[in-house]
């Protein structure tokens, strides 16, 4: 059976979401065990991965030292966090799989995703990311950014375009096939467009889980199983009503998402992610939180959405 | 056939030898002309490279930015640094290749590289590294590295180890004899030692020649392939009796190796690492420059060492 494994929040950082190395060591291993128990039964995975706080802090120092050092474009940074965080978790992967003798060998794949030039979302970005800048330092990077005005300052904002294929697909469906525990489109994957020369990078964010759904349906995946911060998707969440999602069909989970029961800045993106992986052939989706991973993929929690 | 193609000054940054992303782009696209010919005519390979511009510039920024961003380990810099170097080496290849109609594949294997922690290397670290710090923020930078006086001021001064082994290597081995062109060990590989619970990061720097060659007897590599900024290896370099070397025997450059004909910064390393690669079941190793790549392979040109 074949996953892809989309870890978010408290899984890569820990509760703190600070892109401090030794945290995100510790956190990484706590979640290595949750991993190990799927490896251990059999299961062919590739791990994605956000970046959120990793690009923040490399866009922090950028800020700080644009004086001496040229600051790079988002798309690059993106590949920085790719070879740092899936550093981080191929070595505490490698390391339990050690200890709990586990002959499973392990890769990241530096990962390209294609979107389209013509995606909506480069009308007009959006997406607000990094720090706060001064007005002088903001006239300085809107040669190569788009910025936006927010209370103190400015800030980075940029598209958040639909991903249309993974670049290095083919490559990480045939390292799983041949049990390789593979980590690919961290951060949502390196954004690039189809130029008259090729493949070049762009300033954007793919969302995570929308490029993990891309990945799970292109590998053929049985299971798109995304790990987040909470056991079970909410309906009406925090209100009085509120009630846990344990199973559902693909209809009742579009009737929920049309009646704005997931907000787009948290849980919208992954329900959206849950809808497309089933509506593209996949077999199920699963949210749970990352200690909870291997309980809900034997059906005992989390929410399972299926046809 | 199977060669390591390892990458060094020029290729990668140009003449300039600077971290600038657009400079990287320029000089990549030129060198994967160079790759693409090998390619075509049917080799395997796999590609290293070096990191000292790129890895510079991030020492440099987290220096001016210490008090507000928490300073990364090297270990970590490492494997950032890969990630960059090898998006921009893998997209300017694929888009070599489609330009060619080549239809090989394309990846980046972030690398971990295993040293070990009695070597000698460790017990006083020398190869100074990035940027030149005040007498203040080098008492900063003890709490992790070992900091040496030069003029100035101070500089991080970190150990050079000698690989051991390259823990990716059997992946790297599979993904080259499917065809798929991998970029492996970048800058030398991420450091790291066996400690009681697994494998850990350690801030030293790896010759990448040497990881090169490593990497090339594990992968059983035909050929390794040094590229470099001359066309041949000199005796007498810089000298009225300068000479360049064509064609030479394992004990021929053994001979020239004592008597001190490469320095231990430059040319040393590269003809350490040619002597291991054959010593150790290797058949050739070529030094050469970037854009004579092909003709060197072809016997045309460049310095050529064998049994």
């Amino acid at each position: 059976m074949k996953a892809i494994v989309a870890l978010g929040g408290n899984a890569l950082t820990g509760k703190e979401r600070k892109a401090e190395i030794k945290k995100q060591f510790e956190a990484m291993k706590s979640t290595a065990k949750s991993i190990a128990k799927m490896i251990k039964n059999g299961w062919h995975i590739a791990i994605t991965h956000g970046n959120g706080p990793q690009v923040g802090a490399l866009l922090l120092q950028q800020k700080i030292a644009m004086r001496e050092v040229p600051p790079m474009p988002l798309h690059v940074l993106g590949a920085l966090t790719q070879g740092e965080i899936g550093y981080i978790v191929q070595q505490c992967l490698l390391n339990e799989f050690e200890r709990q003798g586990i002959n499973r060998r392990i890769a990241t794949i530096i990962t390209q995703v294609l979107v389209d030039e013509n995606d909506e979302a480069f009308k007009k970005p959006t997406k607000p990311i990094g720090p706060i800048y001064s007005e002088e330092e903001a006239r300085k990077l809107e040669k190569s950014y788009v910025m936006g005005r927010v209370e103190g300052g400015w800030r980075i904002l940029v598209p958040s375009p639909k991903p249309i294929s993974i670049i290095e697909a083919d490559i990480i469906k045939k390292m799983m096939e041949e049990g390789i525990v593979v980590i690919a489109a961290g951060g949502g994957g390196i954004p690039v467009v189809k130029k008259g020369d090729g493949l070049q990078g762009v300033d954007a964010v793919i969302d995570k889980d929308l490029a993990s759904q891309k990945l799970a349906n292109e590998v053929a995946a049985d299971i798109l199983l995304i790990l987040t911060d909470v056991e079970h998707v909410c309906i009406n969440y925090g209100k009085e009503n509120e009630m846990p999602l344990t199973d559902v069909s693909l209809q009742e989970i579009e009737e929920y998402y049309k009646d704005g029961h997931f907000p787009p800045g948290s849980m919208g993106p992954k329900i959206e992610a849950a809808i497309n992986f089933i509506r593209n052939g996949g077999k199920e989706t699963i949210i749970t939180s990352i200690n909870k991973a291997w309980e809900a993929l034997q059906g005992k929690t989390g929410t399972h959405i299926h046809e």
